[in-house]
């Protein structure tokens, strides 16, 4: 379909509105306008503009239930209402210190056509820079226990947008981004990491730029008590069309809800600036405020750990290479060690040691506990009992260790896909934490999924990472979530739950042929937009870092600096080993100087799939930090410093591509330099090819 | 199939085994012999007899994995061996104080054709009462992660023999058993409680009854890691075929298995003499030992409690009348009491008043905790929290209450088939217990299963239920479970596990068109075979116990106080109300006296759907007590008297149907007599329709 034959479409929808009950109904906040509208067939439609350009042409809004009796038909408009809402609110932590919640309200109320239908709300919310809306099922007599089998919500593109995607696969998101035209989007050549997708179907969040200079990104917000939102393609008319994750039964179902319930918020952030929809705060204003009321507890954080080393091939996770074994009944100290176990007592006091120089305050290990043998991909529930260690692994000796050189040891958990198993432990599990004082908690999903024919990205899954993100935070631990659904904000209403992993992260480079330098770009406008990753930054070891020497990582060392500030996250690993960084400790200071929470953020630059540069003021004291990306290409980025308390004279410690410096042929290359500024300063960067550069802004104070 | 050329084929797989590699392996021990031997076609089969009688004519073996190499296809025969087991070991707890272990075991070891072919083992157990195989796993490089995908165990019958039956529904067992022949099994007339089953699938134990006068039980022991087996009925060749409950994916897998790992044992009981099926230990001596180190804390016991008026609609387990409710955030003191709510604190004083003056230790209270407004049929997962009482449930002033009578509050745990929500709350539920003074809980499991699309008899539920068994054992709880799988003897293993319901209970007659008399004739050779039922007897208001007085208990007041010998378990409610107890408290003085735990047990008189005459001694005491019952029919029962210790005085004292006592007319009729007797004594016992008798023996002193 054209754009103007839609657009007859829109008016023939309002003209059938108005005709039933009333015109077409609008909310606009600055250059954001929506008009949502009955079409003559009398299903509901929106439409979303910026200024004078078309973000989404009408689309189709209804859900369909188990029952036969959903909101897929025609449907009267029986009200609206609209109010205007601008407050400010304080996240316990995050990137900005204070976070404007401005929007324009627009309910619409619908019911069926029986005078005793069932009734539909849809709310939406229009802010500057985007639209948010969800369905409502409101308290009725009619409508209790419900089942939603489809839904039938439409984002229709006006036009073939360059889009960056990754396929719907139901139970990964760690693919590399494809940048394409829509009418391009075909899955069919990427291999699958869990499930093969069909050729249309990618994830959110969706990123898109249209000819025309508006940058677009599909996702949703809150997602809770529902399947995550897919999206199908028609490559022809540039229809977006939803797509839910279906649950075990076979039957199609998506959701069992019960009213009063309401889906999670579909958003559509958009600018004509890429900046701006990175600075978006959209998607954390519609989640619901923090349940914790006391979040003393909960503390942004860096960590080293035992982990790239099993990521690279040169240390395991196992403590014994005797495979086929069973969780109960299996002796672990008559288990043969196979000298590779780097969780033992002796290398994690390494670890320790190495944090406790370098003010890291936590040292995560992976390994640490017994079933690592039989671990992966054999659908197997009773996989790890998460309290039993290792024989070569002191639980009580490294909590007296830790406590005395002030580093908290973080835990992990991985679930091997069996999150059965983790919920009938969990009880155990942090109990076990509080009592020998660890404060976090790592989780991971690796696998399929048990209850076996469920999925990472649907219902029962999401209620489980909700539920984790709330059990933990009543024993008050923090969380990082690896393998669950993507974020949709939710940081906000559970800030324990510092991060995720749900992307193609670092440790890629390690395993794999690794993530291409323009990567680092794109993450920030897709995964990092539901919120903060944990990308595992700070590799310093580019290259013959594991047995082959054939793995690269795709940045110079430069750029992994710079990744600390581009990636927001609370939760920052420096992921490369002591040895390693015990080469570099000079190029190692800006890791121990970067903050993890701010005051403040700007993005100076930015382009998805090109380049980013972002800076943030550190969370209560007068020091900023900069971090500055390219992809494969080289480029000059020119630097204002106006950012800067006026008057103030810094220390800039430049943390740059060095000579020559190149992601495949001379990644560690960089040069360090300092040099005195005011905000009246400019600087122009160079970044080599892969390459990137950070800089750390200190007042000088005499 | 005949069973001449049955009896052809036999003797062509014995010889084509020969030619292979041996002669038919056989095995013996009294009566029962068994052969196993090839097919032909290179697939095994085994037989059964039981003297000239043929048991089962060859029935084929084998199974089939998800990767699509199983044993469904021609093995080879490696080996054989026997051996000859013959212990004696006590129970815990059971209807006799030791139970003998005597067997010959016969191992066949098979292998797929190829000469890296994985390798399956057969292991019969051939006692003087039956029959138990399983297939076994060995740890083999060739096997380790497999998905059994069908098991194709048969158990031929050679004739059309009677069978006692109910249909195959996976998720409920709680039907009124069909006496038929095997050619006329039907499941289509038959309403479904959960779920339809096929026209010719049925449950075990399948009791069946030859015209040569064999009585065989068909089930299966020590039901672990895997669905339970239902039976595919042909009614043409009387060739009974394995039925595994799927799992939810879909795809037709049944089990996930690892080697080494085993199936359950299949049995096959068989006598001459129906008493002695009853009688039988083989079911017990298939399972595993008692993994209770210290039993000290497994107590027997009889209690009352908060049910019946439920059941029979006189009060209600919700505390208010509004539906539509949601566990998080409802605040249960604003909701308005219904004035029905029977768990409250006034009222369970009254059953704890009732049971200290008689010497119950229990007091079952059901509905005292949130969440029973919405609790059923809406396959809702959070239904249950297990530790938030009604605003009129006072749990620490009942604590103190019941403790100072030296009575117990038991426990109530209902799930609404939700178990991973259960799960997910099992410890601090227990903790919960702990912690208040709960030693025992009443679980159940009424609903559709979540994870949703699994069975309550499926592989996960299976598991399910077996590690809530060890959960409990962990915290010191006894268990009782409702709407399980059936048992398979798994109470010799977990002794804190003292019942099951898993059958259609004395409450159906509350509730329903109820329970036929013949109906607790039947489930001794049914239901019970697998372990002891929660039939709930004792009602003494026999007729107009609910408002509409339309429903009938299908039985005199005599018969209810029989029950309790006939029905065996350790754990027996006094199901009716204190104030129906008031009235009968002659008769209630047999409720009060009769024990929960026995040091032998003789079956006296019994045919399956007729009558079933038990006496019992008591444990550690020289008191005997007997229950006869009857099915619809009046019957004279004479007994002998010559179990009682010889030279011992006993003072009978005889609950026997009054005159013109009758279920349908006459119910409440008893009659209470004294006489004294010895084991020279005879007594004859006049059985009214649908009536009973019970008898307590205890010695003369003087």
């Amino acid at each position: 379909m054209t754009k103007e034959i839609l657009l007859a479409v829109l008016l023939a929808a309002g003209s059938q509105a108005r005709a039933q009950a009333t015109a077409p109904l609008t909310a606009r906040l600055g250059k954001v306008s929506l008009t949502v509208a009955l079409n003559p067939d009398g299903r509901p439609t929106y439409a979303v503009a910026f200024g004078p350009k078309t973000v989404l042409a009408p689309s189709r809004l209804g859900l369909s239930f188990a029952d036969g009796k959903g909101f897929e038909g025609p449907l009267v408009l029986t009200g609206s209402e609209t109010k205007d809402v601008d407050e400010t609110w304080q996240p316990v932590w995050g990137e900005v210190k204070d976070i404007r919640n401005h929007y324009q309200q627009l309910t619409v109320h619908l019911r069926q056509p029986a005078a005793d239908g069932r009734k539909l709300d849809v709310v939406f919310r229009v802010f500057a820079d985007g639209v948010g809306f969800r369905y409502e099922f409101p308290r009725q007599a009619g409508l209790q226990y419900f089942t939603v089998q489809d839904e039938f919500t439409e984002f229709h593109l006006p036009a073939n947008h360059k889009a960056f995607w990754i396929p719907g696969d139901y139970d990964s998101n760690e693919y590399a981004y494809t940048t394409s035209r829509v009418s391009e989007v075909n899955t069919t050549p990427i291999p699958a990491i869990q499930q093969k997708a069909p050729a249309n179907r990618v994830q959110t969040p969706l990123m898109l730029k249209s000819d025309d200079g508006l940058y677009i990104n599909i996702h949703e917000a809150a997602l809770v008590n529902y399947p995550a939102l897919y999206l199908n393609v028609d490559t022809k008319t540039f229809d977006l069309t939803s797509q839910l994750v279906p649950d075990a039964t076979g039957t199609g179902a998506k959701a069992y809800l019960q009213a009063p319930e309401h889906t999670p918020w579909r958003t559509i952030v958009v600018s004509d600036k890429a900046p701006e929809v990175l600075a978006s705060k959209l998607i954390l204003n519609l989640n619901e405020p923090s349940k914790i009321a006391d979040p003393s507890w909960i503390k942004p954080q860096k960590f080293v750990g035992v982990w790239w080393e099993m990521q690279t091939g040169r240390g395991s996770w196992n403590y014994a290479d005797t495979f086929n074994i069973k969780l109960a009944g299996t002796d672990w100290r008559k288990l043969k060690p196979n000298g590779r176990h780097m969780a033992n007592t002796a290398h994690v006091k390494q670890y320790i040691d190495f944090a406790a120089a370098h003010h890291i305050p936590g040292v995560l290990v992976e390994g640490w506990n017994v079933g690592w043998e039989d671990w992966a991909n054999n659908w197997k529930e009773e996989v790890f009992d998460f309290v039993t260690p290792y024989p070569d692994f002191d639980v009580d000796e490294l909590q007296r260790y830790a406590a005395a050189k002030g580093v908290n040891i973080i835990m992990h958990h991985e679930t091997s896909g069996a999150a059965t198993n983790y919920e009938r432990r969990q009880d155990n599990a942090y109990r076990f934490m509080n009592a020998h004082g660890y404060t976090s908690v790592k989780t991971g999903y690796v696998g399929k999924i048990i209850p076996r024919g469920e999925h990472h990205d649907g219902q029962w899954m999401v209620n489980h990472y909700v539920q984790t993100a709330q059990k933990t935070a009543d024993y008050r631990i923090m969380v990082d979530m690896h393998e669950p659904v993507r974020p949709t904000g939710l940081n906000r209403t559970y800030p324990n739950w510092l991060a995720c992993e749900a992307a193609r992260g670092n440790e890629f480079n390690a395993f794999s042929e690794g993530n291409q330098p323009e990567h680092e770009t794109i993450l920030p406008f897709t995964r990092l937009m539901g919120g903060p990753m944990d990308y595992t930054p700070g590799i310093f070891k580019l290259q013959n870092f594991e047995p082959t020497g054939k793995r690269l990582v795709h940045t110079t060392l430069a750029k992994q600096l710079a990744l600390y500030v581009t990636m927001y996250s609370p939760l920052q690993m420096a992921a490369d080993l002591p040895e390693n960084y015990n080469q570099h400790l000079d190029a190692f200071r800006f890791i121990e100087d970067v903050p993890v929470d701010w005051d403040d953020t700007r993005i100076l630059a930015a382009e998805p799939g090109d380049y980013l540069t972002t800076v943030r003021k550190a969370k209560g004291k007068d020091e900023w930090y900069l971090g500055s990306i390219t992809d494969e290409k080289a480029r000059q980025q020119p630097i204002k410093l106006d950012f800067l308390t006026p008057g103030q004279r810094y220390e800039a410690t430049i943390y740059a591509d060095g000579k020559g410096a190149d992601w495949q042929k001379n990644p560690t290359a960089y040069r360090i330099s300092k040099q005195v500024v005011t905000s009246k300063s400019a600087l122009t960067l160079q970044l080599a090819p892969g390459g990137g550069a950070a800089i750390s802004f200190k007042p000088v104070t005499k």
